[in-house]
């Protein structure tokens, strides 16, 4: 199993490789003792009963359950409908999309082993959502709503476009059947529904919150949907979870991301953390950590009650790609970003470059390699030009990519989380910010008991017609 | 023609609707003699003959030349790749994703008007090409490939790939006709083997850098291929031309935005530039922007040879998605951003959400309006909240979403990064800092001519495996 472990190489973010620039040794085995008091504060929060993640892999009774739905279903099934949105979207979007063929719902059902499509319907745009449910059969979709809370008013309003089509598409009852809720096992507004009107659900433990769900039956059921060996998924998290009881700094991975990942912003005032995959099939998880990090750290108020206006701005980038739009802006612009690699070192498949053109200096080079180690020459060159220009980077290399080695990343990542919530002194688990936005909302949607104070009018002076 | 303009609105940009927070009207105020001065610098560059994108709304022989190609390849063409990276794909990918129907490549024929497939392979991954390749009909595949100086490492090493498989595919030299090349009108690599292999070409002009290229060839050609109306694209950049004529900063849209985010940088440290369309089709474009906006403004040095390390960082969001992902940082993290939403007035579709479960009142408030009304009411609701805790944003509002009106922002975008980069004092057309990496791959890739410098080992303290 050794071998089969994700890899942490920090060595970038370090003065000795940055010409003076970057962390300095020193500072980081001061810190190891600063570490080892936010393991210990995450240690109590998960005794308290707050940390459900953690607990997550132990599921072997949700797996069978989700495994046996999705084989008593997939025979109808011709496509899978997500309804949600952040934490009950971006977690299954990172796992079909590191996991799946890409071009997945463009496949044959041949080339899908005549497994579902998947949407994520994660927005409310409905210039995105008419023609979908307009070529949709909807007689052979399952549609999942997922929303913890039961009454997210983006899905709610999802749901109630789908179930009204679903009922026209049946004609009677048996639409019901088409509906799977992923929802609090006690409360709220969908397990109403579903108790009421005897539809399938899973639930959410209420010690799990979205952002922190992916590993949840919010993620396993649509990534079970289309094939992924969501047992393996959980074995990678369980190993690092195994792995992350360290309160040695330097053996523990999520321990060490976040460290390193706080002093660069505190010290050295790097708030832009760029995760940037050189694999088209992890943007998605960089996209799924940009809420974790955002949401979990971005805090007015630290857990002694100061206002402190906190929180890492997480970005996304995609190497090869951004090379030709974001690296120059990271070599030469402001000394604010840390940029985190994720690299893959055996990739399921490769392409031979052949050794055409070969008395063109500018195109011989490239014969005889194959695109994958193109690929990571140029991570490898983007890490050594930043390095060269004492810019901070650190380099998460999965061996393989597959279920265990993205259990592993994914777990590892939320553990970092919540340690940098401790080592930030915030609670990771809140979102308070988020609340002034429903409430106006509901407001500007005429809700009963909502009313939003009157904006003034916008001065025509500063607009530009 | 009036009511077909976009609309820029500032107001949330102000102090007077921050509580005191954002920028004092007496700053922009005293900044208009600032932007007139710059935009007389950006007036000399046009003089110059540096800024060639300001000229392509006049290309009327190149839409024709466009037209007409397309016209001739339509009955044997069911899909077109381009291979491009940065400048030579987000351009399209903007446009296509804005103008096209939602999910088109899985659309049937009939479905897509028997347009065809489009797919921009701006990475070098091989396990996405791959399979791509695999399932492709090369036969009837039209391969663009885009290429400025003609010698991209990532574009020609997928062009020795796609040619083999092309040749593989014909078994003899029609294969050729398969072939498009966009690049130099002169010079490079692909010019030459065009020439010598008889492949037909479009220019991109020498003037126009690959970031400002949309509204060339590089754009138009595969826009025009999945149906979009060109002609009508370059209306909009035309009126946009004639629009940030104005060294009236109150009038000229692209003036305001580019010194309101220039003001917010510089004078408080606001350096994190969001761009977040609420809109699913305008997402791309914002990634487009943030190529614009960060290649063109990260410099190390002034245009007076000074050290000064600038530049804001761009990022993309989407409304309302990242509402649940971002906007408790927004909310409650550090004052070091702006938010630019991107909205869409008039949709060409909406959704109305039935009034079911009206007994309850987490639901029957949604009952009746429209999913667009929703999605409109969450822009305002955050804009609103962003506000109410001194956060600074601002509007552009499409009337509706068209070739005339994307065509209005994209040029209005790109007129704002060159008058950006006057007022920063740095040359917003050059990207010496990607050099260094590009020289480093090809030591890593063994191209004669090419070493690099020794790099350390890592050390294996600073790993954790």
């Amino acid at each position: 199993m050794m071998s089969a472990r994700i890899v942490l190489d920090y060595n970038r973010m370090l003065a000795p490789n940055l010409g003076g620039n970057g962390i300095h040794p020193e500072l980081l085995d001061t810190s190891a003792d600063r570490f080892r008091a936010a393991a210990a504060v995450v240690d109590q929060w998960r005794r308290d009963g707050r940390l459900g993640f953690y607990d997550l892999p132990e599921q072997g009774e949700s797996v069978d359950q989700i495994n046996r739905f999705v084989a008593s279903k997939r025979a109808e099934v011709d496509d899978v409908v997500v309804l949600g949105i952040g934490g009950s979207a971006l977690g299954t979007i990172s796992l079909h999309n590191a996991l799946c063929t890409p071009g997945w719902n463009e496949l044959r059902p041949e080339e899908r082993g005549y497994l579902p499509r998947l949407y994520v319907l994660d927005n409310i745009d409905p210039t995105t959502i008419a023609p979908l449910l307009d070529r949709l059969d909807l007689r052979r979709t399952l549609v999942n709503v997922i929303s913890k809370s039961g009454s997210t008013a983006e899905t709610m309003a999802q749901y109630l476009i789908v179930r009204q089509r679903l009922a026209e598409a049946f004609q009677d009852d048996d639409f019901r059947g088409n509906l799977v809720f992923t929802t609090d096992p006690a409360s709220g507004l969908l397990r109403q529904i579903a108790e009421a009107e005897g539809i399938t659900t899973f639930p959410v433990p209420p010690n799990v919150g979205g952002r922190f769900s992916v590993l949840s039956p919010v993620g396993l059921l649509p990534a079970a949907f289309v094939g992924i060996d969501i047992a393996a998924l959980l074995d990678g998290a369980r190993a690092a979870v195994e792995r992350c009881r360290s309160y040695d700094l330097y053996q523990n991975p999520a321990g060490i991301f976040a460290t390193l990942q706080f002093l660069a912003d505190t010290e050295l005032q790097a708030r832009l953390h760029v995760m940037m995959p050189y694999s088209d099939r992890l943007y998605s998880t960089a996209d799924w950590f940009r809420q974790l990090w955002a949401e979990s750290l971005g805090k007015r108020y630290d857990l002694a009650g100061n206002e402190v206006y906190r929180g890492p701005t997480p970005i996304k980038a995609l190497g090869a790609t951004d090379q030709h739009s974001q690296t120059q802006l990271y070599m030469e612009g402001p000394f604010d970003k840390t940029i985190t690699f994720l690299t893959v070192r055996n990739r399921e498949r490769d392409l031979h470059i052949p050794p055409l053109y070969q008395n063109d200096d500018a195109l011989a080079y490239l014969g005889g390699h194959t695109l994958g180690a193109l690929l990571d020459a140029e991570q490898e060159a983007t890490a050594r030009a930043l390095a060269a220009q004492g810019r901070m980077s650190m380099k998460i290399e999965l061996p393989e990519l597959n279920p265990f080695t993205l259990g592993q990343l994914l777990m590892t990542l939320q553990i970092a989380t919540v340690y940098a919530g401790a080592l930030y002194q915030i609670d990771p688990l809140d979102q308070p910010g988020v609340e002034l936005g429903k409430r106006l909302t509901f407001a500007l949607m005429k809700r009963p008991g909502y009313e939003a104070p009157p904006a003034p009018e916008p001065d025509p002076r500063w607009i530009v017609r």
